[in-house]
């Protein structure tokens, strides 16, 4: 199948190499020619972790076509998945741009983590068509992708992109109903409020808040989500059980949860933790995330959940 | 080393079954004396988990003793993990039924989730050894262990108790300031309050924002908390760049965070959720979390995740 990468920035690349990994087609069109060179690298850097996570077309590059004039990268595409930086008047440039030389049955799926459908349609003179699709970073290893049609748009439309993502080893999820930052950039939201909140408060630093994390509820949310788990907490009684029990803690804590804003002393928490983590490679890190990534990614992969998750 | 577990519930349970598998003499107090045979099935069934974990001494039953009668639990311990009911008037009234038996040495580490350390001190003539040790359930598996001093308790003794968690394996942080929640209970509950308010809101179901979790930001929280994980997001710019790029945008989704309370709405939320996941075994599915887990852990353990963490 054919499929057009619109963008070839961090998001795009990572497209482009699990869709090539996936045995498909890419035509790629990015304004900045330099693109073409470091998302080939980005393909050999990310074969090896596709591979092991069983897609087996990894560095196959004969199926990888570069352009630059976006009309020509559409033509004779299904799925046209647009990473253009998230600026709305590019994205609308962009889409009015190609909109008369898409195939009659391509579909755009928009990777955009800030702006609504609405938003987005206006860019379009059919926006029947456009769908959000909404990956989450590295787009290559994680399995969400946050899917959002319009109340007008085709349930059939919407189940051939579910099918088609899933086709290719993703987990969408679809929102019934479109809001800014779709669902998990919004929990992220939330979580990261606290803990500037936290260190605000001097209950500790943020690099301690990440330890809690990692070692508490985020080794737990890799597996089951807090429904799941709170559920599992309360056992025979179940979600209703876990509320009866700890409804009044959490409403207590929800009261004491702070508001935050990017002032000058949260900004300088933020300074102070990007002065601790200096020391660390961030290259380092990026590799130990990716490959304890597709090793977790495996075991989940492998064992039964006890779930349809 | 003996240690004295008080409360074999769910919570203390767990701890015996890991002090014993540290290699150390456990002796247990609970006022129900089926809580025995509770326990030892508990201890049989983690066994192989703790194993796994590099815990040589799992199953050992000779260094474990039963006792009927609080303050007998205690002579000679230096570590008393309270783990009783969370009823203020309970803990206070096994506080005063031990003091006078205590050792010179003893340091009590209380396993509230919910209370703070200034409410539990009421009930010690001298709270100058009493310190909060909050584990994240399942206590034997989970790495994190909350610590919370009062300004009076002394360092060396902090230090003490830090010390004893990273010797049987556990990631002890310290909080700087004592407040409701801790800091993990907080961040699980404005993360559900905003999964509660998405399903209010008709977004998603509470099952469908789950697998949002599982298979999207949870993952990447098992690995590094979200500074680390958005500092790798803006690479060299490091956390103040993405701050600089995203922070327009998180405080939008902060603006527009819902605010929700266990009312009839929510409560019917949870209650359809009951109903959907009544089918799935919830005794399988505590098995794969604990399963995977340890798995998760174990990567953990042997992977080098460039940086202290």
């Amino acid at each position: 199948m054919n499929i057009t990468v619109l963008g070839a920035g961090t998001i795009g690349q990572s497209w482009v190499a699990l869709f090539l990994a996936s045995g498909h087609h890419v035509v790629v069109y990015d304004p900045n020619p330099q693109m073409e060179s470091v998302t080939k690298n980005f393909i050999l850097e990310s074969s090896s972790y596709l591979a092991e996570l069983g897609y087996s077309n990894s560095s196959n590059m004969d199926r990888l076509k570069f352009v630059y004039n976006a009309p020509d990268a559409v033509l004779g595409s299904h799925f046209i998945q647009e990473s253009a930086p998230e600026i709305l008047a590019t994205k609308h440039a962009l889409y009015s741009e190609i909109e008369s030389s898409l195939s009659a049955t391509a579909i755009i799926l928009s990777s955009t983590s800030g702006f609504t459908l609405e938003a987005l349609r206006d860019g379009f003179w059919d926006p029947s068509r456009l769908v959000i699709a909404h990956p989450f970073n590295p787009p290559h290893l994680m399995p969400l992708v946050e899917i959002v049609g319009h109340s007008t748009t085709s349930p059939k439309l919407m189940a051939k992109v579910k099918k088609f993502y899933e086709s290719i080893g993703k987990i969408p999820i679809e929102l019934k109903k479109s809001i800014p930052g779709h669902i998990a950039n919004r929990l992220q939201a939330v979580l990261w409020r606290e803990a500037l909140h936290l260190a605000a408060e001097g209950v500790a630093t943020l690099d301690e808040i990440d330890q809690v994390i990692a070692n508490g509820p985020g080794l737990r949310w890799s597996i089951y989500g807090p429904n799941k788990i709170f559920s599992l907490a309360a056992g025979e009684k179940g979600l209703k059980g876990f509320v009866d029990h700890l409804g009044p803690s959490f409403e207590s804590w929800w009261t004491d949860a702070g508001d935050v804003h990017f002032d000058q002393r949260v900004l300088s928490l933020v300074q102070q933790y990007d002065q601790e983590v200096t020391s660390l490679d961030l290259a380092n890190m990026r590799t130990s995330r990716d490959a304890l990534l597709v090793k977790i990614l495996k075991l989940k992969l492998t064992k039964d959940l006890g779930t349809s998750q």
